[in-house]
């Protein structure tokens, strides 16, 4: 199998409506690559003798963009509470047998690194033992794994304004495909660190948090994240989890993310666009004055 | 435990960047609700004596705007094969104990329903035993549960381009909050039967695809559905199996969802906007003339 692109070309009818009447034409074009990644963890002491995926145990599929599928799974695992950090992983390598091994990849532990391949299962039942509510997720997400946010980063205005079209000018394969989610990473004065791209929000942030986890860079208290779409529950989930000091989205929160982010100490930004925002939560964080320009 | 709303009312700071300086401002704001909902089947036969929270099987935890729960439930379970039809509901009730009932709905199939609980599970695996891939994921949705589309169904292209400006019209949630996912159901002269929103793009497929099956209306061999945001794999899917001739979306689909609605024999829309449109299969049901106005 040759390993998959994150753009496929295909043909394309074009079909415009107007006065003169219907035009079609077709031509090529590019979409977004859309394949499933099937995510399987190894423990590190099961690795002697024998082939991994004899020892391995899948843990999740999800439909992504491929490319950056090792930052993929270690930040989904981490977000997932799967693993406790990126010292917990040993390596990450593609399934070596059988044809499809660009689609599964093994992430194996570093040996002693505890891996309860239960925790998933009970993550997804925490909530209904005492009902399952807003509250509820909240406080499951606010466990002993996501301590709250101990920053006291103070980001100037001007610097919110100026994410959008920076994360935009990263995104190298929306701009041939007008159709993925982004997620950025960017220092207190706006400097982008980091971008990247999927067809599921989700995924654009868990390849974020798996990049920071794999250089074994600190926690996000100094960080900016920007989101190219939504602020749902589940993406502030996985910033908390970062530890990041403040997200920010070109789009709307929804209430449980705000009351999330409230929850976890972080300042979260909504309709980040044309030299306005909304700050929902953490306005502490935000500066009262325009920054002067930065010397970097 | 009073019925939570589609919305949510809080405060927020509005933060302007100008010239003059920074201008902060706190107002009222309205955001989509958010919050968790759990589905539970019980089987038809475990319904005499004894609560229904003793019998039920959890299903699936979703996060979702609140409303429309029953169609969500309903057309959720459908989507993902563990029902074969509307036949298979006998009554769908919330939680009646504890606190949390309304983010917990019973599904009480009717009496010799099949159920299998391990369906959802299955198909989660029913990729991997062959390999992960696009393929193989396109094989597991197009078995017996999805029959491909069989439709002499012409749309004309004035209709695809008059879609999108009809269900923001229908979006009410969206119009007080900015922030909500949406699909409609349309006949094919492009009036509105329906319209669902959800903080999850998937969710309000799911309620759109629950309302025909809680209504015992036809599979959707006469229908056209619209939807706000990207075509994914997951929403081709779930139109696929409701027997959509014609989903549009006002932005990209993925490599894969292409290929799965080729396979589905369904027509696919995208970039709805201004008047134009791209058609990427099943070219075949979009007309070649402009329509003349309807007369109804």
């Amino acid at each position: 199998m040759t390993r998959p692109g994150s753009t496929v070309r295909r043909p394309v009818e074009q079909v415009s409506v107007a006065d003169e009447g219907v035009k079609r034409r077709t031509r090529g074009d590019v979409l977004a690559a859309e394949e499933p990644l099937e995510i399987r963890v190894v423990r590190g002491e099961d690795t002697r003798g024998g082939a991994l995926d004899e020892v391995a145990t899948p843990v999740s599929v999800t439909m992504r963009t491929p490319g950056a599928d090792f930052e993929l799974a270690a930040g989904f695992l981490y977000g997932e509470g799967v693993i406790g950090g990126g010292e917990a992983i040993s390596s990450i390598r593609y399934c070596t047998t059988g044809e499809q091994q660009y689609n599964i990849v093994h992430v194996v532990l570093s040996p002693g690194a505890a891996f309860d391949p239960a925790s998933l299962q009970r993550n997804f039942y925490q909530t209904s033992s005492c009902g399952v509510c807003g509250k509820a997720s909240i406080e499951a997400v606010m466990g002993p794994a996501c301590a709250r946010v101990d920053s006291g980063l103070v980001v100037s205005p001007d610097v919110i304004v100026s994410l959008p079209d920076k994360l935009r000018a990263a995104q190298t394969v929306f701009e041939r495909t007008g159709g993925l989610h982004a997620a950025g990473l960017f220092t207190p004065y706006g400097k982008l660190l980091r971008a990247r791209e999927d067809v599921g929000r989700h995924n654009a942030m868990d390849k974020l948090v798996g990049a920071s986890l794999l250089e074994r860079e600190p926690p996000w208290g100094q960080r900016i994240v920007m989101v190219s779409g939504r602020l749902s529950f589940e993406l502030v989930q996985k910033a908390a989890r970062a530890g990041a000091a403040v997200l920010a989205g070109v789009s709307a929160p929804s209430s449980l993310a705000v009351e999330l982010a409230e929850a976890a100490g972080m300042t979260l930004c909504g309709f980040v666009r044309g030299g306005r925002f909304n700050v929902y939560t953490g306005g502490g964080r935000i500066g009262t004055e325009r920054a002067p320009a930065t010397p970097w």
